[in-house]
């Protein structure tokens, strides 16, 4: 028969209660040590598995990305059909041609340096240089396209107005590529912020 | 006279190793406890530092924020000279003034809610909600100003080219205030991104 503290004690650890750490004394020990270090390892195979999820994730969304901007990309530069309907002759396509090459570039890059990482198992970089790369990339691409999207929007909605041809339609799903490639890289964003404030509690 | 081996682990303490923690066997256990203890406690304090340092940071980033966002309203509601120079004659800036009524509403009344917090102690949300509100309601804000500010330059550019007035210089500066209610709010989102990523690993 035990005496009734510990058998308290007891059923704490059971109820998987928080109290038992703190309240552990010289008697109760062991119990609280084994309690820890299962809650330990659970914690980190939980961390593994959601680190697992992230990368596979933050992968698909530049893949994403890099999908998006390749196809704004192709549209913009392709959409020549002479006079007025040049998309070189306003400022706003070609700062959108402009970004779109830019975020294509960086997503491929990114795409193809992480699948590399990925299979080799290998790190080009530091982590916690590449994790504060990651973020402040792709928070800059999405502000960028966000950016260069919303400057076409205005004129494409002028031309529309007067006139509906296959110039302004070239741009108007070349503008909605971008803010695709925008949603994109926005969500990696999210993910690789998560990653880089919680780098230094592992 | 102590032993080697408890020479060794006082060494080791001193060292601040990490093996202590791991190491401590039943005789040792005393100052592994001792030595935890006074780590937790300065990174306790730490945190707290860290976090109030925070807190000020984005109360004055919101600051910022909601004053520039106010002037930028304000420059560009009273923006009407008649004909042509109008400003609600063109979508490009009714975006503008939307945007900027929207995140005066938004940064106002964040500051206010963060101003009553800090002074009176008592928190209006549980604080897992105040975070995720937090951050992407700033996200949202930058996107939604960088994107109006944005939509809003090559018109202002392709008027100035013709001529310089009153009517495109107040346009030019209403948009530089967005940019600028812009700057504060994505760095006031970081902020908030990183306070909602550390908020589970208390």
């Amino acid at each position: 028969m035990t005496n009734p503290e510990e058998a308290k004690q007891q059923q704490d650890v059971h109820e998987g209660s928080p109290k038992v750490v703190e309240a552990r004394g010289p008697a109760g020990g062991d119990v609280g040590n084994q309690r820890e270090e299962s809650v330990g390892v659970a914690g980190i195979l939980r961390r593994w598995k959601r680190e697992d999820l992230l990368r596979r994730g933050s992968l698909g969304l530049r893949g994403l990305a890099f999908l998006f901007s390749l196809l704004s990309f192709i549209i913009m530069a392709s959409n020549k059909h002479g006079d007025w309907k040049d998309f070189d002759r306003y400022e706003e396509y070609r700062y959108v041609l402009a970004i779109a090459i830019l975020t294509t570039l960086y997503s491929g890059g990114q795409c193809l340096l992480k699948v590399h990482e990925l299979s080799t198992g290998k790190y080009l970089f530091q982590r916690s240089t590449s994790v504060l790369f990651d973020f402040s990339g792709d928070q800059m691409a999405a502000y960028l396209l966000i950016s260069a999207a919303s400057a076409g929007v205005p004129m494409t909605n002028r031309m529309r107005e007067s006139q509906d041809n296959i110039f302004t339609d070239s741009l108007a799903s070349s503008i909605s590529m971008s803010f695709f490639a925008f949603f994109a890289l926005a969500l990696s964003a999210v993910v690789s912020g998560y990653k880089l404030s919680s780098q230094s509690y592992i």
